[in-house]
């Protein structure tokens, strides 16, 4: 059984000093890959620079990314070669394309010729009291995995904020038909903290429910490895 | 002698998952207190949660901050009750006050209203193809630092991108007069990689030059520890 797991979180440049990330640290990522190893597995792990990686192993390989792009171009190859992807990864939905100070947006006639632009600088210059960034939506990286082999079994993540069980379990079962995910694991950020993170392993067939990341990771070993 | 040292860079909310961040990783800040810890001084260091800490020692006292402001809410008292302050800390020169969908602002009459909105979700929805996200001028950290301190010895830090030296150096001098720094340590994005980090130590008396993040910390200690 060849595992691939994705952890951390994609940032996406502004200019060489600025850019725009999202929250997630790879812990869930490295609990998950430890514990596999741990039983015996085989794990490749994609992930970023500054996320927190497990403990260095014999049968663990860790591919380092950085933007949406550079995540697309690494995963192609690793999806065909791995049997289970359990893609925790955060990845950025927007990327910024151009960043300009307020009044050269309020003077133009037309604002689409902004989403056109790109900035030539390589650090944008900060003397405006406001600067307006447009942002443009990246791929959907889950919508590939499939594509690029269908016989991979995939365990996607879905991540609200402060949403009811039922709206939480009604997105993740979207998300298993939009995705053609095999699983999602479900979870809101408000209950996430240190010691707990409470989750559902939701299916076409079934739900079941974690309480913390050791609990996430044993419900994936057991639903979806040791049945594969 | 009583050393306060920033490192690391702060980063400011989009909302509850995407933040915008800077690139720095604080490593200079760590060079700089180990050094100084090695030579018996006292240090506190102000950095964020992400940056590389410097190896824990009797005498490291470490503060953590996220944003620009509660930067400003940590320093005050302890700008108050040091003799040295080293700024490396890159602080963030935007924070995100509005992000909204591209056709929402193309169809607004006034662009000045978006100036005052603020975002109501906890995390900000990704359907449309484009997002327009705000963003706003963060006070000057450095210009609080004399008014807090009057006689604290202020190190400034000047980084640009691909410049020659001449514009360099002539931002660096302008820097010693508009933040009141008794020196600013003047260094190119593009110099600046794992073995060498070049860089120019500016006061209104002279200048010098470093080449590595060590050397720069020896430069420091010796034109502005010892004959403070």
């Amino acid at each position: 059984m060849r595992i691939l797991i994705t952890s951390g979180g994609t940032s996406e440049k502004i200019d060489n000093v600025r850019s725009i990330t999202n929250h997630a640290t790879g812990t869930l990522g490295k609990v998950i890959a430890e514990d596999f190893l741990n039983k015996g597995e085989t794990v490749t792990l994609v992930t970023t620079k500054s996320s927190v990686k497990p403990t260095p192993h014999p049968h663990l390989h860790i591919v380092e990314v950085s933007d949406v792009n550079n995540l697309i171009e690494t995963l192609e190859p690793l999806v065909k070669t791995h049997d289970v992807l359990i893609h925790s990864m955060a990845v950025s939905d927007y990327t910024p394309t151009f960043m300009t100070d307020f009044d050269t947006v309020k003077k133009a006639d037309q604002l689409e010729l902004f989403l056109e632009q790109k900035n030539t600088e390589t650090k944008i210059s900060s003397s405006s009291d406001y600067q307006v960034l447009f942002l443009k939506k990246t791929p959907k990286v889950i919508h590939f995995i499939k594509e690029w082999n269908p016989s991979i079994i995939l365990v996607g993540f879905k991540l609200l904020v402060a949403v009811s069980k039922d709206d939480l379990l009604e997105t993740a079962r979207k998300s298993l038909t939009t995705n053609q995910a095999d699983y999602i694991i479900a979870n809101d950020l408000t209950e996430i903290s240190t010691d707990a993170h409470h989750a559902y392993l939701v299916s076409e067939s079934g739900l079941e429910e974690a309480y913390t990341k050791q609990d996430i990771s044993r419900l994936i070993y057991e639903r979806v490895i040791k049945d594969a």
